[in-house]
């Protein structure tokens, strides 16, 4: 994706004819240039999905304006939809617990500069990472949580959420389950990652049922939150080929691998708004 | 890709704003519904590529009619454009020699309608692989090539191609260098596959210099016909992991696997015209 | 591997000191040449597994004298082992029901010599594969089977096995449930393909569970036949990347390409005695 | 691997029949218990590769005495060979510049205790990484490298790693060219990098490379240093997957996902003794 500044417009809307046309005509009609453009209909539902990148500078608005010029043709084609500003960094939360590789890998691509968004807090129910947090630069939340406090831990953790305006939250290895109303209230903007090609190995020591079976390929999966655990919709997923002489502390070492591989490309993909869900399937836009 | 008829829409042409909004408004002034759409701009050379699947049913009119109402926008916008009917087969002419690894693979995928294209003809140097063309119902024209004959022999293949009204020309492994004249004929229309990752082992025995190198990966690169040799656009590659154990010939039999994957998946590229071509890079979407 | 003749030794045993020390020095006492060998001590079960190919020219006697000496030793670790001279070509027979890409997929390999062993026939339940088999030139038995003479159907294509000296069964999309005494006869010599990556998706209409689930890869498991279904020692599993631009039938289009890839891969390893099974783990030395 | 203490047996010699029986009837004389072992003999040099890990608790003595004990063995066959015992940490001194993702994957490796091996200090032409470093708790040396004292800069840096007793020397994107002396002091012990999947893309700008050519994969090649440059015995390659819509910095960017995982793997298999070379050949048992 080119650095200069875009606007990018995400919708998805029932399919019908003209859709297309209705938008870039609108762009159009304000000498709005489009980069990348892509659309879907899936042919069973016949249910739309469409994302554009416009030039920043060719259009002679900024995004508050687009909201408020396009809202009618919204309206008319029934849109969920979404503009956002390349210039204004999205807000994303990390919650951690006590691995640290994913962490560590999202907080190096931001340092370094490939991810382009703000981490205003890692929040955690262990201290043990505060100094990889610190170290960039990053304040770091301790709320521990027990058994006995859960609930009003996830309703602290939430309360710092909304303090520090996160656009998403990252479970980045967060080893606890969100009560409902947490994922209530960030729909498709709570990401997980999975240790396992899902639907397989749903559950407890996923790499020790690997190596119990002798499979050839360990996997992982980044999705979205639902109130349903490890299911909601698919953002991304790779395998990584294991063999034999592989013991179980060998795949939980490459498994840790995939599993920071597949979270990156799938927060990447999120803040680029490259993700629309329907149902419970996520069309990506790569 | 559905397969609902449909027509198939491409076009290049400098970037300027309005492309898309003219294309989609004319489509939908005639009330045609748009399957997948894809476009791209290129940012460094400022080219504009976009490929749009129209539902046949949608439109009013044919492919024809189509064109000529088309031609004043695509004048307009000075783009080089096409359109292509799913239900008007394309016809590819393919050429091979003694290897029948990648004809083999592209005759089971035509026999099992998993290409939708018609094969008038396989022309080859070689009489070997006719058995294997004609239990596939296809008829096989022997062409001798040698030394002396080359370049009368290659008008008739030419000639043989035009008089089959080759939409394409797939080299299934065809070892015979085309003279100028023939590769003018079909400019981006003679797929090719290359035994490497192109641009490494250019030239004979690819597979012996990468064991020499004691390399870990070998690949196949499928590209466009140009009159350089192993130089035009490139349309897809792979590669496979190789190790210490295999020998040569492992090597060259992995070869023919990734061969004819790559080879396969090119060809279905661009009969599905997904490939557009603008100097020597090939903008493929998928 | 070499394509010089070889013998196959093949062992698993408990582990304990002076195994390899025991094998190669019979070996060598013979002047045995050793060309790959390797092998595996599993930490948990202190199992033993071992494969070495030794240069037939190397030994002054063949497999059955090879049997009588080493016996011996192999009864003084306990071992399950075989030895197998590559100059006797195994006979694979090759089951079917009515796709045909696997099918197809071993008939090339065979017939273009990728594959060093026999196919004696192809057994169906269904005669639409006949001119396939018979254009390569192998026997094709139609033995239809319906729901009453499941159990006869089956006691005659055992039967048509032993009579035909089968070495292994390859059920290329056999699409029946093999009755228990017919997985006992040949037990980790019949191989499946299963159209997932098990453990996931077992069951039926897997491809269309992966498409309402919107995952982005897609695999095959190839695996030894056990009573217990889709259970089997799993000898290689593959992926290949989706999207959501894939329908339904992409999906089946694509796992036809790696359900074939693994299986062929699996039948190799098969073949060339690489393949070890303890308990419910195959141990794979490539 | 298992993390038991091991001692690695390390071995090339020319072929010749009893090398595996009198190397493991040595060991099983003194009741050593072999894990992991693997050979090769390459059919066309009738060169023979071996590598042995023997649990080190199964032997009655130590590195030092086996040396001692096995040197008449290793004189009779002509071994080039080598023990080391894994509770004797390897010392590796990482040379770097200014790009910090190998460093940075590295060091995260290493601190989690995925890499079993020391960092007795990180060497670098500029001081730009000081602070990643010493947050890991490694010195860091500034040696400042000019078109002058190129010489005379790096036979300090020679004499650093001297001093510090290094085993083994990576570059992790060093963009310096290393002196003949310098390569010859630490024979297939210098590990490199190369933005490459060698032997293509030899030279600069390799990603602008890629782009204009509109390349399907991108790869790295992680290889010993040789004098001439880019063409040392190849450890291990890697490639990814790029398109049209990945502008050169994109592919800059993936680059570097691949460059730090090949290199991670490549020091991994060099520091467990994976690795054996013989001639511009490397042999990795994996």
């Amino acid at each position: 994706m080119t650095t200069t500044r875009r606007y990018l417009l995400t919708l998805t809307c029932p399919d019908r004819p003209g859709i297309i046309a209705a938008v870039s005509s609108f762009i159009a009609a304000h000498n709005g240039t489009i980069g990348e453009s892509a659309s879907h209909s899936e042919p069973d539902t016949r249910h739309f999905f469409m994302r554009q990148e416009i030039l920043a500078a060719s259009l002679p608005f900024g995004a508050d304006e687009f909201r408020t010029l396009f809202a009618p043709i919204a309206g008319a084609f029934n849109m969920q939809w979404n503009i956002s500003d390349s210039a204004v960094k999205k807000r994303v939360v990390l919650l951690a617990s006590q691995q640290d590789h994913c962490l560590a890998d999202l907080l190096y691509r931001w340092r370094s500069k490939e991810f382009d968004f703000d981490i205003p807090c890692v929040i955690s129910n262990h201290d043990a990472l505060r100094s990889l947090a610190e170290w960039h630069g990053i304040p770091y939340i301790h709320v521990p949580v027990t058994p006995q406090n859960k609930k009003p831990a996830h309703a602290k953790i939430l309360d710092l959420c909304e303090q520090h305006s996160a656009d998403a939250i990252v479970l980045a290895r967060y080893m606890q389950v969100l009560p409902d109303d947490f994922c209530n209230a960030y729909p498709n903007r709570i990401i997980n990652i999975h240790h396992g090609l899902l639907p397989a190995f749903v559950g407890a020591r996923p790499y020790h049922q690997a190596f119990e079976r002798g499979v050839k390929q360990i996997g992982a999966t980044c999705h979205y939150v639902t109130h349903e655990l490890d299911a909601g919709p698919i953002i991304e997923q790779d395998v990584i080929r294991v063999d034999h002489s592989e013991s179980v502390e060998d795949l939980i070492r490459l498994g840790r691998d995939v599993e920071k591989t597949v979270l990156s490309r799938g927060v990447r993909y999120h803040v680029e708004d490259r993700v629309l869900v329907h149902g419970e399937r996520a069309v990506v836009f790569k």
